[in-house]
């Protein structure tokens, strides 16, 4: 039977901050390459950010009956994520959930599923990100279960994992990685600053990365043209 | 052979707006949840809006001929639905089609297939959804009927029924249905209101909507943890 | 083995942008409908426009190493062109190429493939078309070539060849044709700006390209209504 | 609210034979190439035929509860016709709702959604034309209507019209002009097969159809080698 | 750093057989509706089955390096489960592979990326379920982990994990709930064979789930012609 | 103006039926990993093999008029290569063309796009492949080139390439590089056997390609369970 989970460990709303300000690529390279949802998820509009906890919640395909369960359960701080038990494209979540969401201070909302109002949405600026929009309205007949573990746009995604979402996409930290992910985070964009700098001045990836030798030793030739070849 | 039907019975352009004005999530719950054209057919810039009634167009893929032949069957207040007779994402329309059309005081284009120029349509703010953004061209050289019934993204469109278009997409009304549907728009839009006032104020869907018990009745249990489950 | 090829005869930049600034749906006519690249192929941002020869670059999947290898092939002026050897939405370029490039005076990137860092293109203005968005980062093992034809979203392009993209999308068109193609689309351009003005006057398409005969003569037949056909 | 309608008017089974016996692509040119439904419809297995009345029934995504309210008016003879009112893959049908149709001598399914079982299907020889083939079980919570007007896989298909279903695909016929069709599609086998033989034999399509005045007046041209175009 | 776990707690494989034999439909159901793999993957020939203890496996895309690593997990009874760290469709396994498999006693192959030489897998009735079929071939660079917990096609799989496959697709059974399983799945099917007979005999569902009065009260009415509505 | 081109130098038919004897995943392996058609062109039934000089063609969306062409440019052991010039599923071909084709002793079809008649085709034994089966049919109205480069399926081929198909996909082999990739194949097979011989005695890739030292230095490591990672 379906059940609703109450007690969640949440990464500090703080550290949320300070890791979703590296941005979804960053994040992502940061923890080895890994946690990366899928690209189906588009957001709602640009340019857009939003990190926090998860709150997780499936849903019966054309049943949205579980996110007013879920609304429930989210705190300051917190995202939405919400996952369909099968593909579904109707629109499960529009500008009324969303006025309900944003004044319980959460912090924006992912759905592999549609979305609806996104005119309202974009004006009221509450991130989404989802993998659909249509207007198509749902039902509320079927339980499923809220802050227990869920994939995602094909991402295992835990209660209380950092969700890290912008322009680029949606990223999924485990909250007791997030330190660790932190600290790699602050590193490689110290690194990539650096980098940057030295790209803007017409340094060349083969020298700033020192790859030619080793384009070399695998067989790469240069030739004048491709008769040479 | 193929027809031009000449005459259509239309909605009478003020209702076409006074019914457009809500949108098409809550036009399309008005009237039932049905008549909502496929997610696939996406607005070519955003916030956008058009309302009134369907001129019908077949055309044959990759041949544009017979939106010429429907832009004369055109009138004020109108909106120009067209779909392949195959899927093709050619680019069936572009800017000179588009302004022919806003002369003629149509509102909008609908079409389950390629439109190109979007830069120009953006610019112009002549109002279109497509399935696709395509440059292709297209001959001229197969005829199709203009103001027959058609099948547009999977939904019935007849000539002369009512096409409300946003950033959610396209839904039909059934031109004999937009008075009641009117009306229960006017409803639905004032308990909306009720309702988003209730949400701003912290109010949860699960009390607003008096959801609690039947979800307790269907077996929905609160845990403290995943392992009490 | 995977080649450079380091001599590549390129179309003057002065042409580029003077046929570039007729957009590609212009340009595709102009040339007999052909060299259009795939509608999957969209940009990062709009408006948007790039015109310039063509470095071509090919990827393994998953594997970004030779983007790195082509940036040092591209001149002032250029676009970069990549393809991947099989179907791949990883994010293979992000906001350091793009610095890496707009240092060199390249116009844009073409890739049917994913890209990252979109919200910092958008800011750098840094023009991009790609079939995917996705963080997904890639490796460096694996060599391909570099200015050798290849095909990408299923058009031929050698290197040379003039790429123009716009909103619409992306055309090549071959080097040793643009000469001609600026021609057409010069006269195509003016004769489209005359039909442009017949239109906003309300003139039909009907009549402007005299089309009545033609489809009377295919058998089109106007009826007052669907029952009379 | 939802409905069912008991009483709905039929083609005769043996017309629905007759016709049915030309298969899918004879029956739509006879029709003049129409009512076809999308080509996202591919059969269980093959070689496969059924050819009946239509039973039209709408299910909501994820919930089969009406199929089983339209087995009941499914007469012997029937095809069941069943079309979800937003897009789902789920398994709406399986082997027992296959034995009960089977049972009542219904002749085939259609459904733009999926179906399990297929193993078993494929045994029982019971003909099934669907857009997925997916074990994901369904719930019986929401009605919709049976016997009304229906769009399935972007045709019109009214209760009583004639389904054609074969390797290809599936195409529908509309009640009242089954006859006219069965008289073209009798025609025009008898010349397909005046066709085939003379195919058979080594004459040309060019010639057959005589073709090649009119190619030449398009303006083709034959040259001996790509340079001389 | 890339890791293969060589201990992993297997499903006995008599109790993979016997549940296995019940299929995926079945399976699926008797855990209460979860665990299915998305419905792209698709066997490479029919009737079709497998069960067995998943080993698991990660591929960076167009890379089958690992899946040499993972042969050497296998144990006879096992189902290889590869999944690529980002969508692609390369052929990373063909008949070499499935001979090394085999060998080892492995019942199968579940892969959401492509496989090749089909024609031999299924003259050799090697078990595979994948996404695609392609004949591009793979490099041998990056690593992976072997038997770590992974997502394929959208469920989330642990090594040691039971797999069933068969002509509808995929389904993975958590290890500690395999016998709670086996015995519903007995349940169910004995359930389902009276329910056979019963519609084999004529019954309706209506009748043998009592539909009925639900339906009544939920507002079905039954109409002679769609006017009565 | 299109063109048809009379004069295409061919690959012998007994050296294409050699090479053809290899598959279509030995060739593109033999030839450096290129030259692969898309994945999405299936073969409509097997097994199924076909091998052959390319005639191409081009066919505008929605018209077949130029297979017609095509057909008398094939002799004897030639393959068929159609390419929409825009994308398309119609069903451009059929029995009828088939059994032309198969009077020339034309080797089999590959077309991107749909086709019809299938279960005809497949009881002709005609071999075909084709990226959808589709009963909608095509007009007779507009030009494209026959035997000149075309792009299908996301390769560049050129009249007189020579063509090899099988289960696994479609594979295009420079007419000029026929003898060099046969060489190959030849050698790529000898090697696939003796290794094959050894899999089949269970010894692992592990270790007949010498792999462990390189995984071990990539940093490969073998725990007992996940807790020691």
């Amino acid at each position: 039977m379906p059940i609703v989970v109450t007690s969640v460990r949440r990464v500090a709303p703080s550290i949320a901050r300070e890791l979703g300000a590296f941005g979804v690529a960053t994040v992502h390279e940061a923890q080895g390459r890994k946690g990366l949802l899928g690209a189906a998820l588009r957001p709602v509009y640009r340019p857009i950010l939003a990190s926090g906890s998860a709150v997780t919640c499936e849903v019966a395909p054309g049943d949205n009956w579980m996110i007013h369960v879920a609304v429930e359960q989210c705190q300051p701080g917190d995202v939405l994520v919400v996952t369909p038990t099968s593909p579904c494209t109707d629109g499960f979540f529009g500008d009324l959930l969303a006025t309900s969401l944003q004044a319980r201070g959460v912090q924006g909302l992912v759905i592999d599923a549609g979305v609806r109002d996104i005119a309202t949405l974009t004006e009221m600026k509450f991130p989404v990100w989802s993998s659909a929009v249509c207007a198509q309205g749902t039902v509320k007949e079927t339980l499923a279960n809220v802050n227990t573990p869920i994939v995602c746009a094909g991402a295992c995604i835990n209660p209380g994992d950092l969700i890290v979402a912008d322009d680029d996409g949606v990223v999924v930290v485990k909250r007791e990685e997030v330190d660790a992910v932190l600290d790699k985070a602050k590193a490689r964009a110290a690194n990539e600053e650096e980098k940057r700098q030295q790209f803007a001045r017409g340094e060349l990836g083969l020298d700033v990365y020192n790859m030619r030798q080793r384009l070399a030793e695998k067989g790469l030739r240069y030739v004048d043209s491709d008769d040479d070849a």
